[in-house]
Parts: structure tokens; C-alpha cells; sequence
């Protein structure tokens, strides 16, 4: 069986800060969330790399994203200095059938904007209040193994509303101490491409440490992989569909026949 | 009653061309589909303006775009010469409460592609086969007064598979004389704006002289208007909610407390 | 302009119930809960009529039902004793386009399972928790008027998983003091029907008092009655579609023709 | 790994008619299209057993039907005597996990249009004109190895309007020569259960010996099962959920707790 091919993305500010709150979230992760969720996702069946803003080429090249079957994404603080280029071309990827997994503040990254052609805003407060996480979605495959309810002690709040398409399909609902509730963990389909977005994963707290995050992440990986085929419809340009004697069609005027665009 | 603002935008290259092409379309319509729109759809009800691509501001300076509650988008050969800083500004728009009703080959047009996060491609075939519409949606109010199904006896060929997410409310479906179905009327809602796709209006065949045609596009317009209202909700930037006395949260550890951002 | 036909139907058991516990409930509504939601909600575009259990009928005879744009539901404790052929009558009534709003404990109830075709289940608790309705769907007609937020000081809890299809358009999401999260007003479209389910408005606490509430269930009404129009597509029995003139088939196999069903 | 269980239901009338058409249906179903399908599927990784509508308990009593993984239904002119009890029986199954695969005329059986809330009705016509199937969700499971687009020769005509709920994924759209367009592969979500519409598989034409219709079947049955396990979440009768020590609710009014129901 091939192995899945993962790239864990991740700008890398935060955890990196020479200041205090750095070395706070250091403590956390200390060598970066990207390379936390490597070791914590490692499994038989995954081969898994990581990716930084810094990189060359923003740790993306052609010849990292062309053989990722599913991309996870972190990002908060640096979405726009992510090249227009790369965003353009991890688009055309996902499109073409790679799945990407956008964690936390990324709902304001270029890609998953660009990805549900909304401003995917939401309501934010950072108090350390406690969140609920709720299935909605039994059955579905990035919920196996995980609890109906489950809580994390501290967490960042993320509120509706969130300006995302009706076509999501709700994982997660979230319900915060202060009187907010959130679609935490929502499935898109775009072409060929799956998105899972999922909203737990802030840096000062231990939510990647969680086992129900991770057994959601690596559950999430797979489903994100689990329609991998070579792209068999639509290819690019568009196609011109001639006639054909399987589809005749007859008594044309031929004055009406320009099309040779 | 306040009066709809509606702006109908087109490339006008076909139209202008000066050869034979040209003159062919010309004879259909004599002063570009916009103009030929802007008649055939006044009403007391309406304000109906027209844009063009050569135009300063390609049409659409904010002066206009601003005080444009519904836009119609005609763009063919020329979608790559549309600015991406307009794009953005139409797109903001949008998402604000502004209606779109996107004709024919605008679904490669920049603007239908963001608002969709797909490539939105199609198959497609220039011969003047015959194009039979049905109603997939009776009751909406996009098909009011128009029958349950009509034909156009000429018609450029648009088939599936049409690369749209899920979310599209199926207003129409279309059969091809040629062997070709496609969804060739689908509704989206954006965050406060309505987006309509409508395919039929090729510019070599009389298809917008036709009453049925004319009919959806005008109850297109009402709809696409019918919500407007002050955008009430999330705000730009995204809302920070602050703990309150309303909703208040005990027992906060101090140090979880970060988010000054 | 016709003003829209509105039904109120209770089962009013509650409210009539001989103990303590239907006194409690009397010093809120002391004539039911229809009679105080006919006053509350009578404007001069509607005709409100109420219906209860206990009427020939079950207060539903076809002239009533026949007749009516919007039928209210609020049942709870005696679904099964609603009369399965009623059930029917009224699931085609909608089918056919009236408008219905299913109120609270009618999740359970008989038309509204039939209508989503799951059992509708959820969580519940009752203990006057406080509920925090949050606005999913800014723009859409129902929630005009209504702040983005609003709190009920004392609510029975519902909460998810809820199982109803994922057609449902979210409205309102709903936070409760315990922890619990919840789909408080989602919007169906049934054939040429519309069905909202709104779920604050328990018994035994004055949630139909509350102005957010009331102006929500008056926006629902001329939402549910907006596209009121005459069936105009797929009558009964199923419409065979002969081969006509207009759309020939050459070269058919004689032996092939059957059905003349 | 467990095998898939399989259950094949027909109503299996047309084929044993004593005249002249059970005759004709005779030659290309000679022992009816549940042991054709039976045969035709058979694999490894399922176990497949025929039931009809002549059997005791209609070919399906309980041990049949909580031992099946996977039902496919078909029925046309006997949808009427199929008992209510069982009806109730095999929906309660499918909320419960069981996948359905309802099949051509079963658009009309009870268990389907149960399962929509709709009337599920179309427009029909048996001339025996040609059908051509478009494949509108490339990647999906159902359509793998299918081609984009195939045709059967002779096929009787399904047609828009199909008044089902809007949560449907299309997978196939089809095209029939006489100008007739249909949605005529969806897929939906029931509580756990899922379910596959799909309409070709007139009695009276060949086409399950279509190897692409036989392709699609055989998906389709590892699609419906792909995520059966035992239901987790809202189990019967509907949660009462306490207030716990992990869920405080403090300053309650004793007199508002009333629901012991």
C-alpha cells in the first residue's frame, strides 16, 4: 500500500520569538508545532515532512507540493507574507485533489480563503476559558474514536459568526465558558480537493497535546487522502467536445457553426 | 419605495470587433449586449446603468461600484484583462450584500472564480444546437411566470462536468441537442450577497431577445436586491468580544490571559 | 394585498393540566400558548386562527387546513395521539407550499420527522439554564430586526446532536449555561414548502414574551408564506411527457415502446 | 476482514407475469433482476443474499434485515403492498447505519420517499430512447473506474423536476434523447445511513448487464458500508443529560428545575 504523503506547514513565529511569550509557548512546543505534530502523528502508513515560512520557497517547492497527498496548515500572525504565487499554486493542488487541513488562526490564510471565497471572519477572545467540543457528524471518518463531547481546560475562543459557504459539512460544534458557540470542525469538497478546517490549536495552550485533537488530525489525514486518483474529469484548458457519430447532430445550419475558440 | 440600482457590465469586444465576426453579432445586437440589457429590462423599479471594460476604472470606479446594489457581469474573451485590484474591490462588495448575476462565459470570469474558490470549467461545443431549459426549483423566486421548460433553438453548447461546490441552489438544468446536460442556472449566497450563474447568451445567437430569458433575469435582479440591508454582523476587522458583565467568566488563571492582538 | 392565512395549532395539554405544575404554567399563559401567540404576533397582513388537540378533528379539517398559508406547531407530550391520516394531510399541505414552523418539543413530533426523514433526536436537560441564541445567517429574512445576540435568562436546554439532514439552512446557534451547544433555528425547503424549526419555547418559562422571540416567529411567517403561488410543476399523479412534435424521436423501435402506464 | 452483507430486495412481479411481457422481461432477467444482480456482484469481500415480496415477512423478518450491511430495493407496480411495519422496520435500520441503494421505480417505494420527506415524484416516458449518464462528482467513490460519460442504447426516459430535498450530492446526471434531462445518481446522509438513488434499471432493457451500471452498483455497495459501526451518539430513547461536576450550573432557582420527564 502507498504511503500517504504529508507536509505539516507552519509559519514558525510564534514558537521562534526571542521574547517572553516565545519562550513561554516554547515550553509547549518547544522545537514548533510543525515538528510537535510530526512526532505525535507519525504512523506506519504516513510519510510525513514539515515546511516553515522561512524556507526556501516558503519551504514549498514544486517538488514538496506536487508529491503531498495532504497538507496541514498553521498560520496566524504572517498570512500575508505568504507569496500570492505559492497560495496560487497550492490552490490549483488541492484542486487537483490533494487535501489540506487548515488548523486555528488559519481561517484567515490566504489559501482557505481563497479555497471558500468568503472572508471566513469569526468572533475571538483570548482568556484561557474553558471550550467544549460536541460531535455532530456520528459516523463520519475524522470522528472514529472520539468521544461525542470532550473539553479542553483552556482555549481560545473562536465565535459565529463565521462567514464560510453553506456546503460545509459540521464535524464539530464548540460551545466556550463565556457564551460563544463555534462550527469548530467543518469538511468542504472543492473539485477534487477535500478541506478540513479545525479551529482548536492555539499556541500558549497544550491543545496539540490533547489526544482527542490528535486522534481528530490523524483521523482527518487520512479522509483527506482517502479519494487519491489521478484527476479523470474536466483537465485543463477546458475541454471542447466535438461531435461525434456517437452523437450525431444533424441539420445544422452551418452559418451557426463558429466555434473554433 | 427605494428604487434597485442595478449595473450591467460588459467586456463589449465581440460587439466592436471589426470583422465579419463583429458585424454578425451586431446584427443582434447593434449597440453591445449591455445596452440591449438595459433596455429590455427597465423598469419603474430599476436604475439601470451600464460599464464597460474600455472605460475609465474598466466602468466601475467606486462612485459607481458603491451605489451598485445588483451587478451583471458579461465577460468572454478579455477576463484576464480585468484588474485584480477590481476583482478584489467587486468581491468585497459582494460579500457586503451586493447581488451578482454572472452570464455565460463569466464563469471564467476572475470575480465568479474567487467568489467560488473552484475552477468553475465546464465542457463546451459552438455548433447552434438546440438548448431545452427545465425548472429543477418551481416556487423560487427566480422562476416566476417562466414555464417549466423552454427551448432556444440555437445555442452554444455548455455541459457538465461544471466544477462548482456543492452549495449551488439548482434553479435550472439544460438538455443539448448534442448529448449534453449542465446546471446552466445555479443560486449561492456569499456572506451578505447574492451570486447568480446563468448560461444561456452566447453573443452569436438571439438568446437575450428571448422572453423567458428576459423573464429570469429580471426576477434574477429582484432577488439578488431582496436582502439588502445594512451588514450588520462581523465587522471589519474580525470582532474581538470582550468578557462582560453580562457573560462573565470566573476563576480565569491570569497568566492563561494573553490576547492583546 | 391578501393577507397571509395563519394557523396556530397547541396540543394544549400543558397549559390545561389540572395540577400544580399546569398553574405554574397558566400564570404564564393563561389561555395557551396559541391564544397568547395569536394576540402577540396579529398584524394587519395576517389572519391568525388557532387549532387545538382537543377540536373536531384535531382543530385541522380540511377546511381549516386547506385555507391556511403558515401553520404553527407546538406539541409534546401527546405526538402519538395526533392521528396518522392528519399527518398526512398536512405533510402534502406543505408539500404544496404552505409554510410551516415547527416550535420547540415538535422536533419530536410526527409531521416534522416526516418531513426530515430522521428521528430527530437530541440532548435536553430542564433546569432554567440560561440560553444565548447567536445569529448564523445575518441578511436572511427571518432574523431582520433581531440582534446579532440575545440571552434568555431561562431556558430548558437542547442540545446536540441533533439528527436532521444537512439541508437544513442554519439560522440561529444556540449556547447554554451547561455546556451544551445547539442548531436553534434551521430553515427547510420541502418541495414547494418551507419549514423553520425554532426550538426556545418551553412551557414552563415565558420565552414567548421575549420580544427577539416573538419578532423572530413574525419574520418566519412571511418567511415561510413568501413564494405562496400555485403548484406549478410535477402534478399528481406523476406526468408522463409524450414525444412531441417539438421534440421527435427518429428510428424507434416499435418493439421497444411499452409503457403506457 | 469482515464481508459486507448484502441484501438484494425486488418486488419481483413483472418478471414472473405469466403474458407476453413477463415473457419479453423473461429473456434478458430470466430468473428475476435480483439473482442477475446477485450474480453479477458477487465478490470476495461480499455476502449476498436475495430477498422478494412474496417471501414470509416479505423476504425480510428481522434476522435478515439486522444481519444486512447493505440493501438494495427494487420495486415498481407493488409499492403499495409493502407493510408499513416493515417499512418502519427497514428506516429505523437505516438511520441506525444500514446503507440503501434504492433503485429505477423505487423513487415511489415508501421507504424512500420516508427517507427524503418529499414526494419524490418525476416525468416518465418508455419509448426506449437512448440515455446517456454524465458523471458530475469525479473522485467520489461511486463513480471509480467509471468513465466520464456513457451510454445506454435503450433506456426508459426519468425526467426533471424530481421534487427531492436539496441535501442530495449529485453524482451522474443523465441526458435522454427526447430532450429530457434527470439527475439520476444521488447521494444522501440519513442520521447514520446513507443512501444512493439511482434510476437506471428499466425491467424491460438490459441495462444491468451494462458493465458501467454494474461498476456503479458494486461502488455503491462498498460506499454504503464504508463507515459502519455501532451508532455512538443519540441513542434511544433521546438523552436526558445531567448537570454534573464537570458541568456545574451554578445559582440555579430550584423552582425552575422541573423536568424529571
Amino acid at each position: 500500500m502507498r504511503k500517504i504523503n504529508v507536509t505539516i506547514w507552519n509559519e514558525f513565529i510564534h514558537e521562534a520569538a526571542p521574547d517572553a511569550a516565545g519562550e513561554y509557548i516554547r515550553r509547549i512546543y518547544p522545537e514548533g508545532i510543525h515538528s510537535f505534530l510530526k512526532q505525535k502523528l507519525a504512523a506506519d502508513d504516513l510519510t510525513i515532512r514539515t515546511a516553515t515560512l522561512n524556507q526556501p520557497e516558503q519551504g514549498l517547492p514544486d517538488s514538496v507540493l506536487k508529491t503531498t497527498d495532504v497538507l496541514l496548515w498553521w498560520g496566524h500572525c504572517a498570512h500575508d507574507r505568504v507569496d500570492d504565487a505559492l497560495v496560487e499554486r497550492i490552490h490549483q493542488r488541492v484542486l487537483d485533489g490533494m487535501g489540506v487541513i487548515v488548523l486555528h488562526s488559519g481561517h484567515l490564510s490566504k489559501i482557505f480563503r481563497r479555497l471558500m471565497g468568503t472572508r471566513c471572519r469569526l468572533r475571538w477572545r483570548e482568556v484561557g476559558e474553558k471550550e467544549r467540543l460536541w460531535v455532530v457528524a456520528p459516523g463520519h471518518p475524522i470522528v472514529a474514536g472520539v468521544p461525542e463531547t470532550f473539553t479542553l481546560p483552556h482555549s481560545e475562543m473562536y465565535g459565529e459568526r463565521f462567514d464560510i459557504p453553506d456546503d460545509g459539512k459540521i464535524i464539530f460544534m464548540s460551545w466556550f465558558e463565556g457564551g460563544n458557540v463555534f462550527r469548530s470542525g467543518v469538511a468542504f469538497r472543492r473539485d477534487s480537493g477535500k478541506v478540513f478546517y479545525f479551529s482548536p490549536g492555539h499556541e500558549t495552550y497544550p491543545i496539540y497535546h490533547d489526544p482527542n485533537i490528535l486522534r481528530i488530525l490523524s483521523n482527518a489525514i487520512r479522509w483527506a487522502a482517502s479519494e487519491l486518483q489521478p484527476p479523470r474529469v474536466t483537465p485543463t484548458p477546458e475541454p471542447h467536445e466535438p461531435i461525434t457519430t456517437e452523437n450525431p447532430l444533424k441539420d445544422l445550419d452551418p452559418e451557426l457553426i463558429h466555434g473554433k475558440r
